[in-house]
């Protein structure tokens, strides 16, 4: 046995590991948005996670990932390593590029995952798997290059996203804003003169469950981004997530009890995943207070945008853009703010954030950084949707709505109670109806 | 530190933590059977599930795990190792016989869990524990002798089954066929014409997420029965993995839009589940495009056979059959027609699949293999049936099966939404009645 | 690349990624509980994992730790580690202290979340709060400190308790027991003559995935306790976790059936648990037979003391005292029994218990200690209670318990069939009224 051989085996494991993990965030993004939604729409947003999984996995691995992380044409877009053939010499780790591909293809599948809670309980289903192939096949591909891959142009600049608070969080939860705008709200959600209406959420435990779900994922998301098992940051990133998530779901549950006279449920749960999104960028560049501060902002700021967006009329029934829109842009730009040298050493930089003495500089870059990003999530996903517009309806029609698209579009209802045995065919003649 | 102490505990902790993985995959059996049934049934089905891995642990601790892989006797059996006992000295791995013994106990309560979806509903609780002393002491450990262990006559004849499309799931898969068969058809299940009725899941939420949990602990199932955390293979596995869960889904969800008009959530749930099972043979031994063709192909084949056996007048309830029977049954064969030498090699072996110029030797291998380990579990798991149903019914009285189970065998209902409280004199009374 | 790297890096992803199994334990406690408990109170037990997990995480960092494992001052608490500053160089692990810390804090959380099923249904919001900031403050951290840390007095007296069946099981079991007798139990649990009243459990599917998601993390909880990935006991321990965990739900399955004709899905899932918490202490240090006697045992001890309780008047909703407090202090006792010599040694000890010939002399600092700890925890627990009684009830009102916590406390309900928007004017009105 070799010591690199030993080392290539505790990197690989760590990266599989942590993958799964990133992976089994589906089942946790499953739960939430189920518990959240209407009982009738309670199937189809589940067909809405396996639609990202499945075919995010696929898109990803024939194109999405060349775009993103091949040989790099101006600092723009990747050329290489569709079906991870061709150059991926640049790419530079202690692990094979399938295992590396893994990980990455984890990632992809979250951000779509962000945008389908957006647009819950009314898309069209068959726009829905166009929208999931644009966005893991050249949306999120394309900005992800600007960042994170060797020649991306904001990289090149000296932006820092450790895990992602800009590249997948706000490029997600921009990219939810965008659909949830361009498709309206649900029926009756909103009153004629624009007041918000409110159901209670179908299966709060569910719900709660699915966080904690992801909450575990966490721990792979962003300590997994390391990529490598001797990376010095693995303890300290693990304790800024877990602060920072502790710290939104503390802060939500004060913040609700003060402000709404009761430790709000739902708040809460999104609470603690804006501690979460807003801490993925700066995990291993801040100091354990900071996790602090960034996790108690970010869940406040999650429960005012969720009013905001109530009263502006913009239906978000999973509160995807409060949660990942607005943390991960508060967490991308606090790492211009709180970056400390010794941290920011240990991935091959150096940089002060403002607080620290730093000056303007890397709080310019983030900020530039997260607004190429968010905007190009925002306006790319307007614009495909328009596209699709133009072949099919994005939305489900209002009967389907109606009566819910678990029975409207998939034909079985999401809870039964049914103890005995219908007729086949005539199952078959409702199936058609 | 020595290199070696260094190299033991890095492949035992990759060992103890795909095991966990694996074994969580009980909560994932559990979800997605429970999610599937009838609501009276729900809870019944889950004792089942308590059952395999409580049962299921210690009989393979006692015996199961000596007749499988203990010292060989003729190609055909175990002969030491029982309570871990005697000499285990031909199982050489990097880890102790112990740990070896904790990620094998997982793969059986797997296939037992297997066959407990389908007899759903319907079958005597008492004689499924029988069955599933059975299934983890003996059933499952001489197929699995045949293949696996050193010595065994299917292995040494030139079998491969990386991590078990034919000993674990086409195993269990036609084991829970003839047990469907045996014990009949849930009463009010088919018509007198034969024409099949259909109640839509219980909670489909909870089989999707069942299915989410699944898919994560398949990783350990697979990338972990390396055994040994610095295989090179470790992660091509993972990736043809989640590329062959991810095209299952994905075609299942296309063939379904196109066969009956709608994305079908059941089918999607277990094409992707069709996908991890076809793939489990393979995964260190086929190309990534194969894996997605694996994944489809299962996919589609488990909608066909599903509708084949509800024309037949087959009864099971899950898709047990369907979704292990088949996928197993593909995935072993698939190994024959594009089986990589250089993949195999990987394992000390060096076969071409029949399409790479392999000639028929491989397949043929592979199918006898399959052939006896199929005829196996179905013939064995008939006698063993025949055998309990000398001692006590296999199938629950009229009365309890259309109570339901949870009330009618286990005194208590999966859903409560009672508030307040009965009188425990009262609830006693029922007990008794 | 250095070999004490690798050892560095291999023993951190071990610690990072058991200590984030264990946490995901917060989600099992969740299920568990919130399928246990009536309907109406569902959300309102989740909230209080969230508070476990939020405010415990936090409070542990800010001063718990220290008090824990800061330097010791007189065997009886730490004095340094505020915020994780000042001197902890006694604490010498081949890992950081950050790491470190996340994995105590993970414990932590799981002692108060022990301690929320007991007072389900009832207990004060607010109160609960002061509870947990208490618990994960300074009750748990002292008691942690006799036993576990540098210069604690308990462990200086040879008491040994590998991953906490006194420090985390006994102590939160006799916390839960302090509370639920303090606050007494719910409106209607108890007949004016003294009987008790059951409900069924709202959600026993739920209550089962729990289980299943504890029982995963438990070998977090149990392996990850090395603290090292080349700790020789690594694969023992879980071998002996997954057979007391066995034998606890086997035994109960095959008690309930002989003493309620009923395999009783309650008593096996909590069965199983309790097979899990007595092996806590001795996973390391007792043989695997050894483990199978302990899981049987304290699964049976589990089912008469919750009849005790029962018929005690003490009302304990999710059977918390009876599986933690317990089951941990058989699993302490019967290290002082069976401890091995050669399994104690791994661990820098070289014990006999009593049944190999060692004599009282472990069995007594057992007992002893398991003394100290479960009264510390019982009375402390008490006295905290009538202190936060001094400032707010910890009881809510008649009326918010006979409408749920859920609607009455948090103004949602787990559940809801609403398929259509109310006005958001009425439900704010609802939320004041």
């Amino acid at each position: 046995m070799e010591i690199t051989e030993l080392s290539k085996g505790l990197d690989t494991i760590w990266v599989v590991l942590t993958a799964a993990m990133i992976l089994l965030m589906e089942g946790g993004f499953a739960l939430l948005e189920a518990g959240f939604v209407r009982q009738k729409n309670a199937v189809s947003i589940i067909m809405k996670v396996f639609v990202d999984i499945a075919f995010g996995a696929l898109i990803f691995y024939f194109f999405g990932f060349a775009l993103m992380y091949g040989l790099d044409a101006g600092g723009f877009i990747g050329t290489t390593g569709f079906l991870l053939n061709g150059d991926l010499s640049h790419i530079q780790y202690n692990i094979t590029h399938e295992t590396y591909w893994l990980f990455q293809c984890a990632f992809v599948i979250a951000v779509i995952s962000i945008v389908s809670g957006a647009v819950a309980e009314r898309i069209n289903f068959r726009a829905y798997i166009l929208l999931t192939i644009a966005m893991t096949g050249f949306i999120y591909p394309l900005a992800g290059h600007w960042v994170w891959a060797v020649g991306g142009w904001l990289g090149k600049l000296g932006m820092i996203d450790f895990a992602g608070s800009a590249v997948i969080h706000a490029l997600g939860g921009f990219s939810a804003l965008a659909a949830a705008i361009f498709i309206g709200p649900r029926i009756g959600k909103f009153t004629a003169e624009g007041k918000s209406n409110i159901v209670p959420p179908s299966n709060l435990p569910l719900a709660s469950v699915g966080a904690f779900i992801l909450w575990f994922g966490w721990f792979g998301f962003n300590a997994g981004s390391t990529l490598s098992a001797t990376n010095s940051s693995i303890g300290h990133i693990a304790v800024t997530t877990m602060l920072s998530a502790a710290a939104g779901g503390a802060a939500c549950i004060l913040f609700t009890m003060f402000r709404y006279k009761k430790a709000d449920p739902p708040m809460v749960i999104n609470g603690s995943l804006a501690g979460l999104v807003g801490i993925t960028a700066g995990c291993a560049f801040v100091s354990d207070g900071v996790a602090i501060l960034i996790g108690a902002v970010c869940g406040i700021a999650m429960v005012l945008v969720t009013e905001l967006l109530e009263s502006k009329g913009v239906d978000d029934p999973v509160g995807a853009f409060a949660v990942h829109g607005i943390s991960g842009s508060l967490g991308t730009l606090a790492v211009g703010l709180f970056a400390l040298p010794e941290l920011t050493k240990s991935v091959g930089q150096g940089y002060y954030g403002l607080l620290y003495g730093g000056g303007w500089n890397l709080l310019g870059i983030q900020l530039l950084g997260l607004a190429i990003v968010s905007l190009w999530g925002f306006a790319i996903t307007w614009l495909v949707l328009m596209l699709i517009k133009k072949f099919m309806p994005v939305r489900v029609s209002r009967d389907e709505e109606m009566i819910g698209l678990d029975v409207g579009i998939h034909g079985v209802p999401a809870y039964s109670q049914e103890h005995d045995f219908l007729d086949v065919d005539q199952l078959k003649g409702d199936k058609q109806g």
